[in-house]
């Protein structure tokens, strides 16, 4: 999490030129990201770009994407980004050039200048703030019902198998017992995953990080990079393992994941069918951190810039959806 | 340049409330300080932190002291930033705690809270903004001419040696010719520095990186962590050394060196004595730079999160000072 690119005042002042935003009073690179470049920029404002109350937005944030694997996507993801704003959900709004592109190149590198939201990603959710997570999710889910871009994901069961074969016998290094939980598990991903569910548009990586709150309100949904067109319920499944855990998934916080169930059905109610494949797309859900985790744990040197994450805190999870999925998702017939 | 502490929604909430800052709203890290973890923090604001317009601050700069090693400085520095702001320099204000601290301890770790101040870095200055980065300087000298708090320089001549010892036969790896340079110049800054000059709070760091700027105006001098007590003079030679030519220390400005002593003089005239010393000054400033950048250089691993930075870079600078220092920075005599 750094800034992989010098900007200089002169490189943000003739960026902040192509946009109706006003006069630069301010750049500073923020710890975001992982494979791109982040600012927080201010400006003087101006009414080419009004927030949610109309008045001139003053702070936006500026994103360089470092790497080249992502262009092609960008405009799914900054498309999402405006739909889902202008339906009302609490996602950051492209802010569009005088030309009217979502993004730019500067140095043959594609940039994007979004709304800055307000709010704090919380660490150790209440029930409250869990309810209103689900609520978000379910919003998200309903606002683009009618999104007609689509994106594969590039993350489901047969690309976990792959990463974790990518891994070889380098796997067992990283946990003796890592190998034998990826074999007892993976196959029954391949074999039955709920592939008839309803599809739409997903966040897929709604982790606490990626929540901003402002009390027991979410002020922002943000970092739709992993954004794809998938199983809904799936999008539910990744947002319960995220976050109703501790940190190393040895700890089941059981009110929490009630709350985040319980504000999502009251907005998006799960079917029949869904509500079943809980358990199973939990576990899944689970898995698919543990596989790219793995992958990231033995293709990272170790005294990088990026912090490597532990996949063996995403086995546990999924051994205990495994165990106790049925009890925390009731089916419908229970 | 990262964030080396994570601190959570709950940290943040629980510091926030030790001032009378209002609520807090948005806390981001920001990719700036090579030592210590920053956050651009921003709060509902309140009467407890007003900025110099007399409104309630929102924004405020959360640093996090990560080296042990900066504590005991650290009342000096707050105190000069205190004390400089009140006499109306463009440096940011101490925020104090409700008991009247300017440093809280978080897990052992110092913190303190600054005013945010709007600007950007400039790379590339324009003569006008290289004078008033002169006239910056002189009224920082001014300003703290009654600052009682003193703080030894701890990287004067014979710490510059030091440091070049300590690289010893690794000196050679950087360039080949870097310890026939160090042997040639060194010898002169331990016989011939010019103690006898007036001496005053300096900041000792002022490159561009550490001045914001909004147009031709200087909106903030920040990053006093070397800031002591030190030849005046000394500190107009390490930031002629700073400003004035390329980054690799090639092409030197005379034009911007000239705007930076003129704007410097308008405010602080040199006495006779300051004059005489520049060009020797102005070596002496190179070679500091020389001296750190050649131990970090060794001691900083190559794939390691803080960039490297070449000391041959001021080794140019310093046999161009060396060469022309004396029809860059007439003598009074002439």
């Amino acid at each position: 999490m750094a800034v992989y690119t010098h900007l200089g005042a002169g490189d943000f002042a003739a960026l902040i030129a192509e946009y109706d935003v006003g006069e630069l009073v301010s750049a500073k690179g923020i710890a975001e990201g992982v494979s791109n470049s982040n600012w927080l920029i201010e400006t003087t404002g101006s009414a080419g770009a009004l927030d949610s109350n109309n008045k001139p937005q003053t702070r936006f944030i500026l994103t360089m994407y470092e790497r080249r694997i992502e262009l092609g996507d960008l405009p799914f993801f900054l498309a999402l980004l405006d739909h889902l704003s202008a339906a009302g959900s609490p996602v950051p709004r492209t802010i569009h050039d005088r030309s009217g592109g979502a993004s730019r190149l500067v140095d043959g590198k594609a940039v994007a200048m979004i709304e800055f939201l307000p709010g704090v990603s919380i660490d150790n959710p209440s029930e409250a703030q869990a309810n209103a997570v689900g609520r978000a999710l379910a919003g998200i889910h309903l606002a683009s019902a009618d999104f007609i871009a689509s994106r594969t994901n590039d993350l489901r069961p047969d690309d976990w198998k792959t990463l974790f074969d990518q891994c070889g016998d380098h796997l067992g290094d990283i946990d003796r017992d890592l190998p034998a939980a990826v074999d007892r598990y993976m196959p029954q991903f391949r074999a039955e995953w709920p592939e008839h569910l309803p599809r739409g548009t997903i966040h897929a990586d709604l982790f606490p990080d990626n929540v901003l709150m402002l009390g027991n309100r979410v002020s922002g949904l943000i970092d739709f990079y992993f954004a794809c067109t998938d199983i809904i319920a799936y999008d539910l499944a990744v947002t319960h393992a995220a976050w109703c855990f501790d940190k190393g998934g040895r700890v089941f916080r059981p009110e929490i994941g009630k709350a985040l169930m319980a504000g999502y059905e009251t907005v998006r109610p799960l079917s029949d069918a869904e509500r079943s494949a809980m358990p199973l797309l939990a576990q899944g859900a689970a898995m698919r951190f543990a596989a790219t985790r793995s992958f990231d744990w033995i293709n990272t040197p170790g005294d990088a810039l990026v912090e490597r994450k532990d996949p063996v805190d995403f086995i546990r999870r999924l051994e205990f959806y495994s165990q106790n999925g049925r009890s925390i998702f009731p089916s419908p017939a229970g």
